[in-house]
């Protein structure tokens, strides 16, 4: 075994335990016979563990495009109601869009052509072994070779190998590859490159590209998913090959920096900002399932106070017991905020995006903050989500038929990809920090959605704010929930400012105080984004039903969110513990008040049957009927004695002989 | 399309909405034309979606046993090791032990050596498609016929087929199944039945009997689990199969009554024990791998204050990170606290059976009520824990080498089965309420690990306690720690009664508030184990390093475990806002002084590599070679080029002509 870091790392760890480790096994198994025994036992006993699928589904995907005469735009949404990656999912999503953004025009004019026809398959090769989140410390190097005005692509190290790249398993025959590029020695950072990997006549990896499949994953249900690696071998590709967009390199080898240095946060920002909505829309769908499930599943004839008195003989319905409304009904509330969220984003980046293009960058730091935690947050609450619906349906939502299993392990992942969500908190609270030293010096330069750190300069006045609510309804005022959220916020990054400036303090030690600083402030833009998107509904002259139910929505996420870290207002006196009683009673009320309008919201998502995808949660309601027809079809109950039967089931009955009934 | 419940049910509750559903499809779709185009998209798009691995598992893990002379016990532990639900899964676990339990001293003598030498195998069929966790309600019926001495089972209605049942839809020759006893038109409610369903000689259903594979699950991994469903047309067995330990119905059809009606909790009691413990040791697994690859992998070149100054160029380990620690210090300390409370129960349940033997049921309710507490609260720790492993090891964590998602889709229906993880701490509440009964008419007679509700019938004594925390040492003290517990579960149960007393007050309404008394119980209940366990430990003259270790991982559990309820504490103004920031301050210090031992810790779970079955988690912290290792070993690595080449990609690559580069 190679003595790698890794296994130095382990074994110094290892070496600084302070007490004896069989104490503990012992603690945990028992008599020292017995954990022989069961390392024996461990030891008699051995595990061993198509892609055709999704390359199908890619090919009939662009036959559809042209059969139906589709846009890109619509392409892309047939893509998602396929809903698995694909092989090609990541070529149409990044490839593509990094092309435009990173390459140059003229690099654009070449490439795109290519990629849009797919006479070339793209992937976006970032992620290494031993890097993910680290982008500064990729150790892929793209070093210039003058004399033939080429970069040679290197795998420097074992752990430089790009690994989970989608796309690049099997299909992709270009990778756009981030490498540090080096010239002359000298070390300038990742910077994108287009290298070819498959040759175009026979799929086969160039020579000095070693390049497979990464093997199964924790997500993609039935079928498999292309996720790659590749490694370089001192592999040369011509140097126009560099997106050339923002940073250069001449003929003359003389690199021309880009005009900001942050121009490439852009594309991170809509990415983010997409997941957003896309966090949205998940929970959408699950909460769809569970809302039309737990109306028809029936358990247990005890009174609830919305049982329906006219057939007492029927059981009731699970959507009427509180401990489930309390679940679910929140989760409605927070698609619906996060849905207004989303769409606050969209409008924030695109008047960004026009600011950029006037070489204004005055927005991109508030906008990159926000989308960063606003990922961070919303993908965070659309995962737990998702579980909690599977959750609140019972033994059948662990039946594939569900709906909810493929859903959840498929969308799982984004709470880790494009941002790591615990790693993606410490930006945001950096640039809060940032807020409070403006508010002291330049208090109206402080941007929208940090207006509240002002009020935290003076501390003494700050520390005797008090939450106004004296009657359960006062909580309904818009105006006391975001002051709420407000308080809360600024008192945590107050406390972060004050532990920051403390002698010796190394900021990573402050990394928890950062999440909790982050995630209060994303709840406030959430709960903000909520109250102004009721206010623009009603302004629009929507129906006073809808604008209505829009409002409950909207305080019952406000609400449910801040009991969920109900500490944080009682830990300075801000809310009084009476204030409590009456929040928990208007969370009720609010949910008594929705009850009757759940079925109508999930509907409102308007997800097909197909896409749902859900025995259980079929527009119908018919739950038991579909999920009995969906076994009925399995193959193996087709045939009247299974498979394996006489291979395996007649020798376990028979091993002691047959039995003698 | 049938009329059925949950057709109208569904219906009725649309019909309810109190707002045009589509204003909200437009605010989330946007215009009626994009939504029309939409729903045409998705028309275009349609997706279509072996059992004999688990059978080979099952008849190796038998031949096993003869070959190596295994015990019956010592082949259920190497069953663990396999670490699948093998089809005679359920048979060990359950229709053998259920027979000897349940069955009469005549019955066990005929069936269970049968059972043993799997000449016939069993399986335990209770749930229904409509039933779950109401057995009150099952719909399944044993109607006797007095003329031929039988029993007809019967699916009354659709919603009876007996569904999930594990070894149904494809092993079993038998199945124990739980039908209402009717005699004479008198329904006595549900008991247990032994009921063939597939012939020995061919194993072919029996008339009557229509049996198959309930489809897909969310679990299995690459395995595909057994999990059957099984119908009855007025199919007869003898009034023998009917399991007469307890109840009895002679060749007269006189229904003879158990001597206490609750004595089948007893078997429940010991699963949900069994349960505790392997909640330990799941989360256990999962720590252990989170532990190790923490520790090997590094990421940014910060400073923190653990990082190892010697060689700067080396970037930080993971695990140091406090956000990190955070997170995963805690699991550990709630792995050894399980592992204690599972100890409790153990013994609990054995000095219960020896009074049961004696019929004596005095101990039945507080075991019960604990053992279903613990559940509950263990159970969701555990599959939280497990996910937030995951997570904590960032990409390469969502990688099958991993070894996390397996581990996870395994274990999260343990939150649902054997009693729903919500629905059980509706009982422990009520237990806990009929102690306060107790406690203000007989305080002695209150159980021991109830004895806090006492100190609540006093009220104001009660109001005016304040945890006793003056430095951030004492919090170590265990007695601070279990008041603290203790007044809080007081106070939640002194609520609880109160609510439960008003006027018109329907119990269900009140399964919020049950929820939180029961895990603040449990809690409590975990807490004192911990400390217990480790003033044991030191009396058993354990080396004094291993018991300070021990001692801190109480603390921490208990710590932290306050501080995630935080709220709770301090709405009643029992613990202080400035006691808050000590309770911060020293989980810091617990987390800092636990450092150096966690590899420890986790080594002491003694779990094989081939158990663990991860590449990120091996015990010699070489992951990124494993994690190639594993993924040279790929099939479809072994071809330079993929299947379905041909077929796919290349009439993909030349949809509109070959590129032209």
């Amino acid at each position: 075994m190679a003595q790698t870091q890794q296994v130095k790392d382990l074994a110094a760890a290892r070496a600084k335990t302070s007490f004896p480790v069989i104490d503990l096994t012992r603690y945990i198994h028992g008599s020292d016979e017995k954990i022989a025994r069961r390392k024996h036992l461990a030891s008699l006993i051995s595990n061993d563990p198509d892609v055709k699928q999704g390359l199908a589904m890619s090919l009939r995907l662009y036959q559809l495009k042209e059969e139906h005469n589709l846009t890109q735009e619509e392409m892309l949404v047939c893509m998602d109601f396929i809903d698995e990656y694909l092989p090609v999912s990541l070529h149409e999503s990044a490839f593509i869009p990094i092309i435009y953004a990173q390459g140059s025009d003229e690099q654009a004019k070449y490439w795109a052509p290519l990629a849009e026809k797919h006479q070339i398959i793209g992937c976006y090769a970032q992620t290494e072994l031993g890097h993910g989140s680290n982008l500064s410390q990729l150790e892929t190097t793209a070093t210039l070779n003058r004399d033939t005005d080429e970069w040679i692509i290197h795998s420097t190290t074992f752990t430089a190998s790009k690994w989970w790249i989608g796309g690049l398993g099997v299909i992709a025959t270009h990778a756009l590859i981030q490498a540090r590029l080096i010239i002359d020695g000298k070390d300038f950072g990742a910077h994108g490159f287009i290298v070819p990997i498959r040759s175009l006549k026979d799929h086969r990896p160039f020579p000095g590209v070693k390049v497979g499949d990464i093997g199964p994953k924790s997500y993609g249900g039935f079928a498999k998913i292309d996720n790659g690696f590749v490694r370089f071998e001192n592999y040369p590709i011509p140097r126009e090959n560099m997106l050339m967009r923002f940073a250069k390199v001449t003929r003359e080898g003389l690199y021309v920096k880009p005009p900001h240095s942050k121009l490439a946060y852009g594309s991170m920002v809509l990415l983010r900002s997409h997941m957003v909505r896309g966090a949205a829309l998940t929970l959408a769908r699950a909460a769809t399932i569970a809302t039309r499930y737990t109306t028809v599943r029936r358990q247990f004839n005890v009174p609830t106070s919305r049982k329906d008195a006219s057939n007492p003989t029927l059981e009731t319905q699970v959507i009427n017991y509180p401990m489930v409304q309390s679940r679910l009904f929140p989760m409605i509330a927070q698609v619906y905020a996060i849905l207004a969220a989303g769409n606050k984003m969209k409008s924030m980046y695109e008047s960004m995006l026009s600011e950029l293009m006037k070489g204004d960058i005055s927005s991109l730091a508030e906008v990159h903050a926000i989308s960063s935690g606003l990922k961070s947050t919303c993908t965070t609450i659309a995962a737990t989500g998702v579980e909690d619906c599977r959750k609140i349906m019972g033994g059948h939502g662990y039946s594939y038929f569900s709906g909810i299993s493929h859903l959840w392990s498929t969308y799982v992942p984004s709470n880790t990809y494009e941002g790591d969500n615990f790693l993606l908190t410490q930006q945001s609270a950096r640039y809060l920090l940032k807020q409070v030293k403006v508010a002291t010096t330049d208090p109206e330069k402080v941007t929208p959605f940090s207006k509240y750190v002002i009020k935290t300069i003076d501390q003494d006045a700050f520390q005797a704010e008090r939450c106004s609510v004296e009657t359960v309804n006062d909580w309904l005022r818009p105006e006391i929930q975001l002051a709420a959220f407000e308080h809360r916020a600024g008192r945590l990054v107050g406390d972060l400012a004050i532990a920051a400036m403390q002698e010796g303090m190394v900021w990573s030690d402050l990394n928890q105080e950062c999440w909790r600083l982050c995630h209060a402030h994303s709840q406030y833009v959430l709960a903000r984004s909520a109250v102004e998107s009721v206010a623009n509904v009603r302004d629009q002259g929507t129906a006073k039903e809808t604008v209505k139910v829009l409002k409950r929505l909207s305080d019952l996420f406000a609400l449910h969110t801040i009991q969920a870290s109900l500490g944080d207002y009682l830990e300075d006196y801000y809310v009084s513990p009476s204030q409590c009683q009456s929040l928990r009673q208007q969370i009720k009320n609010l949910q008594e008040a929705l009850a009757d309008d759940v079925v109508g919201l999930v509907d409102a998502f308007d997800f097909p049957d197909h896409f749902l995808n859900s025995a259980l949660g079929s527009a119908d309601g018919n739950a038991y009927q579909h999920l009995w027809d969906a076994a009925q079809k399995e193959a193996i109950n087709q045939v009247e004695v299974v498979d394996g039967y006489k291979e395996y089931i007649v020798p376990i009955l028979t091993q002691y002989g047959a039995a003698k009934l």
